[in-house]
């Protein structure tokens, strides 16, 4: 299943919603990506009683999340239901999949191999995770981030594997951690490389913290849609030109590997997001380096899970 | 005015409920910390419609807010109301005063002159705020925090001024900066050091985001109550024993120049906390250095806030 939250124009109003993509005529979603003529079964629209948004469905108990996903499935294929319940896919806004994130998103640095070589900051793979943090309110969905040149004349991209919890808890084992993952979404781990390197003590928080430099996206594909995470493509490319391509694979501590060790320390919660890391080819590590300008439009694919593209816009104080 | 929040006995339930502290027969409060006699104004069982808890209230317009405040306030003053809209504060079990962060905690590393003399890390003052988070499970109020033996063996003090948002925005002026400020309480950002130092690229959010490892409390005082929050005296002991004794004016950057530097990157949000930084005599700097075991009490005071008792105890994995 496909989940997606979305911006709806209704009227002269705007309302928030999600709901499930529907693939016409049973056909295959290529690579991840449906085909341009996909729908959206609103599930907010449906009729029936179900959370306002994705927070408060990862929220519910996990028998009750199955119960009210499986009655918007049936929904969707049935292609019947209240007026307005099906909109076109290529018509909707659509927004980060966590909508309100309940806390920062869990990042992960120097998490794949290729990465850890073509980085100056250290020679060899970590011998434990490096665990960060980005503002919740980096999170935005495909579309425009606006930069501002004032604060950052260095915004780096980096494609990323995302993890959304179901579950929470501590001490997680394997194979909790396993069962704790509800889906999973593309993720570009927008960086302001002047601001985590010009500052003291390597501030990854700030520079990786401005508004927007979360998208997260175009939606979650649940776990029971991939076989095995860690077998994953992975690229990105500026203005079309290819900049990462790499395989989850590549990973130094895996999926499960990396929330035992987060759940030592942390209480996990539903609705939780973790970005497990980026393969090489970021702009900072590349001679010359390259950073992105507004203009730049940036697609983020994940094999199986899709594409989510980023344009860069100018921003800054009013 | 002093807002606490609280587990409130209720029959054999316990309830969640948030109030102002009533000093009796006017008498004056001391040092921040009220007489033992004080007593609560349970805003939830005043009969008056308000917020289910601190995050909500301050979530509400500031004129909203206010006017909640206000009410809440007059009954307080009157000293009558429903049954059981007074209890005595001794007898009510005391939660952080923010029960439902939003988000991750903000925290300023190396913001006092003193501070930055004994640590190793760096020689000079930074010449600009070290930002990190700590996780929202880490927030807890006055009382036990579990400390798991097999995670950490040098669990570190630090007194802090926590300031405690009622207005968010980004680019904020050091006048809008002011005018955010809801009110102040104590933190005491404990730190796992082996886990803080121990781990490549300085683990400063994982080390610090322990469950529990952010007590906050005992209560928010609002900004009306504090004259100038730069001129306060901050103090710890441990079992008695003074550690930390300094003054809010030895931060390198004030409240408002911390506020205005973060939301330059981080739209800043109602309910949000920021952790101010601490003073000298944390126990990784002292020689040979010293750390917290269960058994230990720490007592962590702000000069017209009040005291915040955290008692270590052993825990870990089930």
């Amino acid at each position: 299943m496909r989940i997606v939250s979305f911006r709806r124009p209704a009227g002269s109003a705007t309302t928030v919603g999600w709901g499930v993509v529907v693939v016409p005529d049973g056909r295959a979603v290529d690579d991840g990506d449906p085909p341009g003529d996909a729908i959206v079964c609103d599930a907010t629209r449906s009729g029936l009683r179900v959370p306002p948004d994705v927070t408060a469905l990862l929220e519910l108990p996990a028998h009750s999340r199955d119960a009210v996903l499986a009655e918007v499935h049936a929904v969707a294929s049935a292609g019947q239901g209240p007026d307005e319940v099906f909109a076109a896919l290529d018509e909707l806004e659509l927004l980060g999949p966590i909508t309100r994130p309940r806390r920062n998103v869990f990042a992960v640095g120097a998490n794949y191999r290729g990465h850890v070589e073509e980085s100056a900051h250290s020679a060899a793979a970590p011998a434990r995770p490096i665990f960060f943090t980005k503002a919740s309110t980096t999170v935005t969905g495909p579309g425009p981030v606006p930069v501002d040149p004032a604060l950052t004349e260095r915004v780096d991209w980096e494609v990323e594997l995302a993890v959304v919890l179901g579950d929470g808890g501590r001490y997680l084992s394997r194979a909790a951690a396993e069962a704790a993952v509800f889906g999973y979404t593309v993720a570009n781990d927008l960086s302001a490389r002047d601001q985590q390197h010009g500052r003291p003590e390597g501030q990854w928080f700030l520079g990786k913290s401005l508004d927007g430099f979360c998208p997260l996206g175009p939606w979650i594909v649940t776990r029971d849609q991939i076989d095995d995470p860690h077998r994953l493509g992975l690229s990105l490319t500026v203005n079309g030109v290819a900049k990462q391509n790499s395989t989850t694979a590549d990973m130094v501590f895996d999926i499960p590997g990396l929330l035992v060790e987060l759940s030592r320390f942390v209480t996990l919660l539903p609705g939780d997001v973790l970005l497990t890391g980026t393969p090489e080819g970021v702009g900072d590590a590349r001679t010359p380096p390259e950073y992105l300008a507004p203009g730049d439009t940036v697609e983020a694919h994940v094999e199986g899970i899709g594409t989510l593209v980023t344009t860069i816009v100018a921003g800054g104080a009013a």
